[in-house]
């Protein structure tokens, strides 16, 4: 059946536990669908949104999915968490650290951060776009703890 | 520290879990992930390929992700089962059916299939190129079954 027939029901709400499509708007904003704030600025990071996708509306499945972007000269506490991090570049390129490993990071590539491994996403000064990931999460997670230094990593050990 | 730097140790193998970068070399490949074949084709489905990127090489967290590419006149079976489908996609254009929705798709769309909905993935065969999308499911889930027709899904009843 075709959605545009007469017979076909009215587009499911993005609220709710049934089969939805999510429309990307082009520059990275989805219809319906807030621009936050990822938490006010402080002196340990700067510079960053957060778009809730999956997991927050009604869905059901054992995570969540979120759209980040840090601005250029923006960054991300430097922290460390029980919970993993499976991270999908979508936009610009940016700088990921995790314990001595730096990584230059573009479209495409996929970041995992293991558990209790202090970890930072930066996107450089002089970038002239913003760097954006998809960030996915175990829904149920400990809270992140900053950390004064990257300090050992499990590569590191 | 930077990793050109002589004191920073081998990079992350792929395997184990353990903070790590999958490298994306362009056309949706990465490095060291292997191209599988979904399975062998049959009636119900044809043109299909996965790379499992993160949740089988030792990875923790409770989700499994997937790139999976659909060829032009390709499609993947009719089937529904209890866990969730949360689908981002990634590269060309294609068509989603959930019940009686088709949803036409293309690149950041946001695609979620909810517990027990028949749904199909699909590339036209007029298409110029691969549908590609990354697909998240729960790292433990039931086994799919392939349904005769799209039935009614939670939208429709």
């Amino acid at each position: 059946m075709d959605p545009s027939a007469d017979s076909v029901p009215a587009p499911p709400a993005l609220d709710g536990n049934h089969s939805k499509v999510l429309r990307h708007t082009g520059e990275f904003e989805w219809e319906g669908v807030p621009l936050e704030d990822y938490k006010s600025t402080t002196e340990s990071w700067r510079g960053i949104t957060r778009r809730e996708l999956l997991g927050k509306r009604g869905e059901s499945h054992d995570f969540h999915v979120r759209y980040f972007e840090i601005e250029p000269g923006g960054f991300s506490t430097l922290e460390k968490h029980q919970h993993e991090h499976a991270v999908i570049v979508q936009r610009g390129q940016g700088e990921v650290q995790f314990g001595c490993y730096v990584y230059r990071v573009g479209f495409g590539d996929v970041i995992y951060v293991s558990p209790e491994d202090p970890h930072q996403f930066r996107n450089p000064d002089d970038a002239g776009e913003p760097f954006g990931f998809l960030c996915i999460v175990n829904a149920t997670r400990d809270r992140p703890q900053a950390v004064d230094g990257l300090g050992a990593c499990h590569i590191c050990e």
